[in-house]
């Protein structure tokens, strides 16, 4: 890490540190836990966030050390915004960010615009929470178990439980550590991973209900309409993750979720097992993303949008 | 690790390896791993199992190291039980598994008895494959992406992906060194992890549907009777995981799932998340478990158990 970064961080007397907004366990662990560092070496800290944080991360430590941005918010000597790619995902808090006399920028989005005057950037690592990790080393801050807890979240949400391809031996060797310090792991992935809904679940129950396969069960298809959003008092977010079920499915190669936005307009997200680069198909529809998972947009009904899917996607499944 | 032991395994010329009746992923992963380690060096292996590699697992390396014991099989210089807390656990394996003249045996079950000539037993280990992971590093055996694949599976299935608490820093080490050999760690959680079957989703629906809440919503209560079994299709192993619908949910401190084994034998799963100790609850009946897992089963009808688990579970919640 650069060496005229770490020495900004050691000598600011005060820091505000900015998450990306709509603020996920990435954004917020790695704040909080950088937050409560430099609060114990007696630097003011504040993290100015975007909106509230959500629930599921309100259980953290640190969270007395959010807040948001007043009128005549004071300047900070050194801003630090954390998981943030570009200055658009700072919100609103943009045009107070770059008030400060010294700003840094650290990240893991191979996107970044390196936006401020100090920029670490490792597109490599998988979560910004482990770049914090290396950081609060390179100071030789001790992690106590406090900001292990917010490190862990950090990491932990990014790569779905250590699930995920950007997972790395480095990511295994931050956790070992941060588990040294004596977090309980069970509790925090519980607050983490278990905190769905009543509603999100009785939407899960509607999807498997309306699942259909295809193509020897090698296609897996749901498809949610605006009408079945309004029954189960569900929300647009709450269908995030429905495209998982079908691909759960001993078989199945590819999983479509197809979501009535409105009566013209269809959501589609893709994914893959082994073969089918669902990135080709989202791409008919002028969509992208990646070999094993994609997404687009279909004008036209619901009904359409299946039918036109399912024929694209039974023509892969046999080219094979 | 003892030295005895490690020159057992470096001394002998051909080895069978004993995973557990109804081998599961630790039970598995470790012993392909290590035949794979073993036939490397030039060593005569085989895996005995008990039963059929269930299909979740035939992707793993090493399978063709696997096979059944014959009526006059040869006997090898070693035999090594892996995962394995006592005899009980070899099946009908057990006879064939004494007549080697040198027998090990490799667990982490607390309630291990210690039955071989050599035994290694670590209680606060994790998994086996984390054990079987430091003997090949003692015996400096290189551990390659095969056996990676194997070790990985061994140590993510027993500690549910990292989340349970068994899960320790060296459990992280472990699989950062494993990651380091270069597997695609996207690919084998998906194996490992995505593996339902569109039976076990509908019995999933089907749950969700039948969760009833109580208390303010801090009680979560599936009740599955044989009709319900019968109409999805599901056999009984198909509700496991079940109990685990309700905990997810935000504000839920217990979750219980009722299940009708016959007319008059009910089987009960109970999981709490931060107060109410559920092994209490089944002691009532005759059960165990941990404060935040436990099971027993009651005599009567599935409405009566219900009723009388609501009771208590109910004066449970309200006594914080
Ligand atoms: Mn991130
Ligand atoms: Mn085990």
């Amino acid at each position: 890490m650069d060496k005229e970064l770490v020495k900004a961080v050691e000598g600011a007397e005060s820091v505000a540190i900015f998450p990306h907004i709509s603020a996920d366990g990435d954004a917020i662990g790695s704040s909080l836990a950088l937050a409560l560092a430099l609060k114990k070496t007696g630097k003011k800290v504040i993290v100015y966030m975007e909106e509230n944080i959500p629930d599921t991360f309100k259980f953290l430590p640190g969270i007395e050390l959010a807040g948001f941005i007043s009128e005549d918010q004071e300047v900070m000597d050194l801003n630090i915004a954390l998981d943030t790619g570009d200055t658009g995902r700072l919100g609103t808090r943009a045009d107070h960010f770059f008030k400060a006399p010294v700003t840094i920028n650290i990240d893991h989005h191979i996107t970044n615009t390196e936006f401020a005057q100090y920029n670490h950037v490792e597109a490599l690592s998988a979560s910004t929470g482990e770049l914090v990790f290396l950081l609060l080393n390179e100071m030789k801050y001790e992690i106590d178990t406090d900001m292990a807890k917010c490190l862990y979240t950090a990491i932990a949400t990014d790569t779905g439980g250590f699930k995920y391809g950007n997972t790395t031996a480095e990511t295994h060797r931050a956790a070992a550590e941060l588990l040294s310090t004596g977090i309980d792991v069970a509790e925090l992935s519980q607050k983490i991973f278990d905190n769905t809904t009543f509603i999100k679940l009785k939407l899960t129950q509607k999807a498997i209900e309306l699942l259909e396969l295809y193509e020897n069960d090698s296609l897996s298809v749901i498809a949610i309409t605006q009408d079945i959003l309004q029954s189960t008092g569900a929300r647009d977010e709450d269908c995030e993750g429905l495209v998982n079920i079908g691909r759960s499915i001993i078989g199945v190669e590819v999983s479509v979720l197809i979501k009535e936005k409105s009566s013209n307009e269809i959501r589609v997200n893709l994914r893959s097992k082994t073969y089918v680069d669902v990135s080709e198909i989202a791409a008919l529809f002028g969509g992208g993303g990646h070999k094993r998972a994609a997404g687009c947009t279909i004008k036209g009904s619901i009904s359409d949008a299946k039918e036109q899917l399912i024929s694209i996607i039974k023509d892969k499944l046999n080219r094979r």
